[in-house]
């Protein structure tokens, strides 16, 4: 397997209020050699002149700052995000220590995937449905008595640790041989699995759906899917879902012919 | 010997020139159990008090900071303090990184020593002759390019490296939410799978049925399945292909009625 230079995780800040933290960011980002980050629907909209007196000269990188629609649009090119989150979740995903999630991330860009971190707004931290989109939660290991951690610190703990294990050997747990399917494609799936879980009433009572989607979603995204088991599981939906069609194709040809008959 | 818990250090900020990282630094403190916090010769003098909005809430630990006229008061009563500079000094002293200068304030707590980290002013940083009176020096393993770091996340990093040598017990991944499906389980899911996918003759051509077997069991097998998410996976099998199933059944049943017309 070729191994390539790790490339710095992507960093994506979901509905980030205050342009200070934005430019607090930006500075630690340039701090521990990150350079790319995304912003999801800015609270102010963007750009903000106050963010640039916060980044301390990290100018560059708040130019070339994306503005993204949605979380699932930011990571859509990205094959392992983590999301940064001191909340406990429904979710069964993971739980990461700053250091186990950069010692996942430096392996994963070793092998050539692209990677990020994503941060949630200061006051409402980050939905379920975008966390389910992620293969696994870091929580930073803050004191239970006083959680208001910065979104400035948040970034700066993950950004220093993943800058530490450009000098160690990561461990590995996730071990690929293709290349892993990026967010787009996940959510390919995901939609893809739902429309026919829907065509066959499986989301019942409808009320439950939101929560069985969530379940489902991060079931089949936290093993990581190559690209290849991707197109793989679809072949799978559309196979045990399409002898119905074919079968109701039959069915209504059949009536059809005992009309004329 | 007698091991003591240990007390986390005091942090010492010198000359610092910005109420507001004053504040940044007290809340972040908070965030990494850090109690303790003092001054030397503060530029605008104290309590400041714009120190208090940044504080975020750790006013605390704000009020009860103590005003100190130099360093060497300033440690003069505690027995092993490092100096957080990113500057190559001409002292002889240990250069540690932030984590293991933790490990080593950790481990003198421990003996029922008095800890202290001193940081320097946003300008100026330290003087040499207030690093000479430290026992070792800590350097922020930062960007050569951006050196630029803010004092609040300076503090921020050696206060989370801190709160990690007193989890030194925890393991990497450290919570798991429902109990993981044993071989049984995985196996009742595959076989589930496998016998709805011949029925709708996805295993095509059938020679390469083992080999696409195997891939379809690694893939779902990878993400270390809990249990409620293999149950929740046969659902989605049964809802898909039983669709097909009560088709199935129709249409024999309309056959049936055919003959007997």
């Amino acid at each position: 397997m070729v191994e390539h230079l790790p490339l710095a995780p992507v960093i994506i800040l979901n509905a980030p209020q205050m342009a200070e933290n934005i430019g607090a960011v930006a500075r630690v980002m340039a701090n521990f050699g990150l350079s790319e980050l995304r912003l999801v629907s800015p609270r102010d909209g963007w750009p903000q002149e106050r963010a640039w007196p916060l980044a301390a000269g990290a100018e560059g990188l708040l130019n070339a700052a994306r503005v993204i629609g949605s979380v699932s649009e930011a990571i859509a090119d990205l094959q392992l995000v983590f999301a940064t989150t001191a909340r406990p979740r429904e979710l069964q995903l993971p739980i990461l220590t700053p250091r186990a999630g950069a010692a996942e991330l430096n392996e994963a860009s070793r092998r050539g995937e692209r990677i990020g971190l994503l941060f949630g707004g200061e006051r409402a931290g980050l939905e379920t449905t975008d966390i389910a989109l992620c293969q696994a939660v870091v929580t930073i290991p803050i004191d239970p008595a006083f959680k208001s951690l910065n979104l400035a610190q948040a970034v700066a703990i993950n950004a220093y640790e993943w800058r530490t294990t450009l000098d160690n050997t990561a461990p590995a747990i996730f071990r690929e041989h293709s290349p892993t399917a990026d967010g787009a494609a996940m959510l390919g799936l995901f939609e893809h699995l739902e429309r026919e879980l829907d065509g066959a009433g499986f989301f019942h009572p409808p009320d439950k759906r939101p929560s069985m989607v969530l379940n489902l979603r991060s079931a089949l995204g936290k093993g990581r899917l190559s690209e290849q088991e991707v197109r793989t599981l679809r072949g799978v939906v559309t196979a045990l879902s399409r002898g119905r069609g074919r079968v109701l194709a039959k069915l209504a040809k059949q009536r059809a012919e005992r009309v004329e008959d």
